[in-house]
C-alpha cells in the first residue's frame, strides 16, 4: 500500500442532499484514482464519502472522536478510536496530503484552519470562505465539481510529499 | 476566587504593533473588571494581553502546547503544560465563558471555530470574518475598541453561565 | 503568584474512606505550605484534596476531561475545560513539578506513568508498585503519611525547577 | 476489510535484541492470522512488529505523535499523523481489540494502563507487572512466546467485539 495518497474529506454531519451527493461522488472518484480516504468516521458528509469510496473498492479510514469503534459509519474499514473529542479533527487533516471540504459548519471550519495552519492544501466545494481584516483570504482552493476537487487534491498531494 | 469570569484572549504570535497594543489594553481592562485571563501562554497577542492584565493585578492562565512551563511568557502566573500541541487550543476556548480574538492567523481561526462550535461567544477586534456558501456568517461579534470588546465579553460571559 | 510550586494530587474517583482522608490532609498541607494544587477536577481523591486545600485558603486547579466546567468539584477554583477525555491526564501531571498519588486504579497508573516518563517525581501513598521483567522499579517514592508526602513533593519540586 | 481484528503491539523505542525478535515474531504471526497491526509508528518494538507483519503481507497502522508522516518506520503502511504527542498513545490502544505489550518503559506502562482502564485486554511478554497496595494485580495476561501472545490476543479480541 506504499506511496498511496491520503486525502481527507471533511464536512458536516447533517449535510444537504446536494452536499451528500457531492461527498459520495468525491469518495468514488478518490477510490477510482487509488487514493485512500481519511475522514472523521461519523455520518453525513463523512459517511457519504466513505460510501462512495467503498462502492469503488477504495480504502476508508475513520478517525473517531469517541471511545467506541461501533460509532463509525458502516463504510469505514479502518476505524481509529481516539477518545480525544474534537482534537481528533487535527489528526484527520494532518494524516492527509490534501483536504477536500464540502459544506460544513464550525467543526469543518476548525479542520480547514488546522489544515491551512499545517500547510496542507484545502479544496472547497460549497464551503466556507474567509476574510481577514476585510481582505479576502484565498487559501481555500475552489472547485466547481467533485471531479475538479479530486483532480486538484491529487495534484497538490503529489507536490506535497515526494512520491 | 469563585464566581470569577474566565475570558480567553486569542491571536497571533506575531501581531502588528497595533494588535499588540489592543491586546495589552484588553488584558488591562479584563483585570480591572476582575475577570481571569485565559490564553495560549506564548508570545505576541498572548503575551501582550497577559502583560496588560498583570499590570492591573489580574490573574493570567497560559495553556501551553509543549512540554515545558518555561515556554510561558513572563506574565503567565498559572502555566498549564499540556504536551498536546494544537489540541491545547480547544482547552483555551473551552475554559472561557467568552473569547476575544485579536488579529491572528489560521491558529486563531481554529480557536474561533472551536469556540463557535462549543457555543462560546467570540468578540472580534481586527480579526477574521466568515462566509459560508457566499452568505456572511455573523457569529463573530465585532468590537471597535478594547473596552467595547471587554464589555461585550463580560456581558456575554454573564449570560453564558449562572453566577 | 510567581515562583509558586505546583503539585498534582492524583487518585481514584471512588477512594476508600482512608484514602479520602489522606487526600484531604495532603491538600491541607500543600495549601499551608503555599503550593498550588493541580488535579483532574472531579470527585473522590481529587475532591478531597481540593477540599483540604480550600480549607486552608489554597489555590486549586482542576483540569477536566469533559466539556463542562460545572463538572468540577465545588472546591475547584480554576477549572480548565479540555474536552480531551483521558488526554487531560497528561496535562495534569505535566503542569506539576511533583505528583502525589493516593490509591487509585488504572487511570491513576496512567498518570503515574506519564509523570515518570516526563521525569516528574511521583510520591506514593497506598498506591501502585511496579516491577519490570520481575525486577522492582523503585521510581515511585514511598511516603507513610500526608505530611511526609508533601515534604518530599515540595523538596523534589524545588530541585526540579530553578526558583 | 470488514470484520478484521485490530491488535496493538506496544513497547519501547529501544528494545533489547530479544525484545525486538519477539516483536517481529508477533507481527509475523498477527499477519498470518489476518489481523491488522496497530502501533505507535516509530522505531524499536513498533518497527520490529511492523517489519514482521509486512513480511507476511499484513496491514500495519502507525499512529504517530508528531506532525510528520515521514517519522513513521518504513514498514508502516497507514500512517496516522496526530500532532498530539503522548496523547496518541490513547488512540493506539483504543483502536485495538487487544494489546500485546513487549518490554517497554513508562510510555508502554501508560499505554497498558489506558488499555486496562478502557477494558481492552493486555497480553504481556517480558513486560511490566503490577501491584496495588501490595496486592498483585493480575490484569496483564502473561504469555511465554509470541505465538501464545497472538493466540491469546486473538481469542480475547474475538470475545471483545461481536464479529
Amino acid at each position: 500500500m506504499d506511496k498511496k495518497k491520503f486525502v481527507a474529506v471533511i464536512g458536516g454531519g447533517q449535510p444537504s442532499r446536494e452536499e451528500a451527493k457531492l461527498a459520495e461522488e468525491v469518495g468514488r472518484e478518490l477510490a477510482k484514482r487509488g487514493a485512500i480516504l481519511v475522514c472523521g468516521g461519523l455520518g453525513g458528509v463523512m459517511e457519504a464519502a466513505c460510501k462512495g469510496a467503498s462502492s469503488e473498492g477504495g480504502i476508508t479510514i475513520g478517525i473517531l472522536p469517541g471511545d467506541d469503534s461501533q460509532a463509525a459509519n458502516p463504510y469505514v474499514q479502518i476505524p481509529i478510536v481516539t477518545g480525544l473529542g474534537y482534537a481528533r479533527n487535527i489528526a484527520v487533516v494532518k494524516s492527509a496530503q490534501a483536504v477536500i471540504a464540502i459544506g460544513g459548519s464550525y467543526g469543518t471550519l476548525a479542520e480547514i484552519s488546522h489544515a491551512l495552519q499545517s500547510g496542507i492544501p484545502v479544496i472547497g466545494l460549497n464551503t466556507w470562505s474567509l476574510a481577514r481584516n476585510n481582505q479576502q483570504d484565498k487559501s481555500i482552493i475552489l472547485a466547481q465539481s467533485p471531479t475538479e476537487a479530486v483532480n486538484k487534491a491529487l495534484d497538490l498531494a503529489a507536490s506535497q510529499k515526494p512520491d
